[in-house]
């Protein structure tokens, strides 16, 4: 299995890391990116660069992309210089993006047309899990492809396979629908206990241990107290996650009540400016709609 | 300290197990009840029954209060036969129940005119954690009270010191929108998940490591996955505690936007017979909104 050849399309902040962690790893890597860049930086450790997408699936068995959105991953995809152009029966498309579950599965059944396997692998942990090789990485598709893959996720992070084509989309839709409203109700109380005169370290500390307890409480402390929303994460990605979420609900017929208002809050950031900025900045609109701030120096606030 | 004679007035669910765990660490106790069960119940383990709440702060230095809502805890406070008219000057009163921040400034003014001391010290953690002694407590009042209070801390669980007067109930508020929220969340998440094709127990076993972890997601675990909806934590309770952190909130010129959309969906389950079961019965609304039910027997759902 580790004898693949592995193919990496999209280097980007995300993208470069993981590459370069298959390469520590052993796995021999072709790859290929829009910018020269990254390129470059991963020839010198060994990787053997490619001019398309074409030519990446042409040079090897697995082929893992990672792109910022559905387009991207559809562009690369397709077409004359597109990786199913190169793709031989037997190739193996892990994507990695996070993209909607409904075009994944389009593109896994004009894969599967020609014999192209494919799994939906996107992840969670951000930048700083994509360069220790710690990601959380959510998996859906068959499980000779996921145990196959399984050798290339343990470079990059921890896989949990999911179920079926489609489900790691899905289950990265979960994850963003929790940490945004999670990263809202938090607001809301660290603005209220403040403005109700309680220092908002306090409110965490007293409500960290028990049933309130929370990641973001944890991950995100210091962003909320000291107003530092230097992405990490930043608001117009997971206002596109949470756009993704809402339109698979809204196939699959679901109701999602506080998703749909906490994506309303995101586009008011955006259009406020301030889509560039950590996900925790969603506490400004609440600081704002009670002209009180909780602390901090306003560092990445605009 | 601990030498002090303490009362304890109100032995519900919550308050007997406390008091029982006060007598346990050797504190001497005066208990008083609307109803006779747990009084005799506790008589039986050492304590002193009183017939009145002003009998109780009469015979002690100390008066524990742990009663279900505000109006409770002032007709327990006021009047000839209330704990007011019973304590005398340096006498601590210690209000353990979830009341409004606005009505323990109130009473802690009409105390402090009297030189009665007060400490608002609601808790958090349940039935399970009164009988354990392991209450997660959140305490507002004055340095010299707190330390007093400390020993009588101890024996029932963990206290946290947040502030002044009134920011124990503040930060029991932040508690109560933080765990309705991201229970709501949790359930967005669970059931687009399951209509959308992935197994809840995936669901959450794939998102607990990251940043979507949540104590919620752990400890409702069962709840949700098995539709056992017993209590825990009433509907109808949670709906009165988000009642008093809007009115917080409206006083301190706060929007609480994704807390005031639960306090509905709260008000919703009552209005539908379902004001007694488990907080983490929210899910059933938001199954009933995608008509699809993520598992279980619906054991206690109507």
């Amino acid at each position: 299995m580790s004898a693949e050849k592995v193919g990496f399309i999209g280097l980007g902040i995300m993208g470069e890391p993981m590459a370069s962690n298959l390469i520590k790893k052993g796995h021999e890597l072709v790859v290929h990116n829009r910018s020269r860049g990254p390129v470059d930086k991963l020839a010198a450790e060994g990787a053997q660069p490619a001019e398309t997408s074409r030519e990446v699936a042409e040079l090897t068995d697995v082929v893992i992309t990672m792109l910022p959105d559905s387009p991207q991953v559809e562009e690369v995809f397709e077409g004359d210089s597109g990786l199913l152009a190169g793709a031989s029966e037997g190739t193996l498309h892990i994507d990695m993006s996070t993209i909607s579950p409904l075009v994944t599965k389009k593109l896994a059944e004009r894969a599967s047309d020609l014999g192209v396997r494919t799994l939906d692998a996107p992840v969670s942990g951000g930048q700083p899990a994509a360069v220790s090789g710690e990601l959380s990485i959510m998996v859906g598709g068959a499980d000779e492809d996921f145990a196959r893959a399984e050798p290339l996720f343990g470079a990059m992070g921890t896989a949990v396979h999911v179920g079926g084509t489609g489900t790691g989309q899905v289950v990265k839709a979960c994850n963003q629908i929790i940490v945004a409203v999670v990263i809202e109700a938090v607001s809301e109380a660290l603005v209220l206990g403040s403005k109700a005169g309680v220092d908002p370290a306090k409110v965490i500390e007293a409500l960290s241990g028990g049933l309130a307890g929370t990641k973001v409480m944890e991950a995100k402390r210091s962003n909320f107290l000291d107003h530092d929303f230097e992405p990490g994460f930043r608001i117009e990605l997971h206002h596109k996650d949470l756009g993704i979420a809402l339109a698979t609900a809204r196939e699959a017929g679901v109701a999602l009540p506080l998703t749909a208002v906490v994506d309303q809050m995101l586009q008011t950031l955006q259009v406020k400016g301030r889509g560039g900025l950590d996900h925790s900045a969603l506490l400004t609109l609440i600081e704002e709609a009670a002209e009180h701030q909780i602390g901090g120096t306003a560092k990445a606030s605009s």
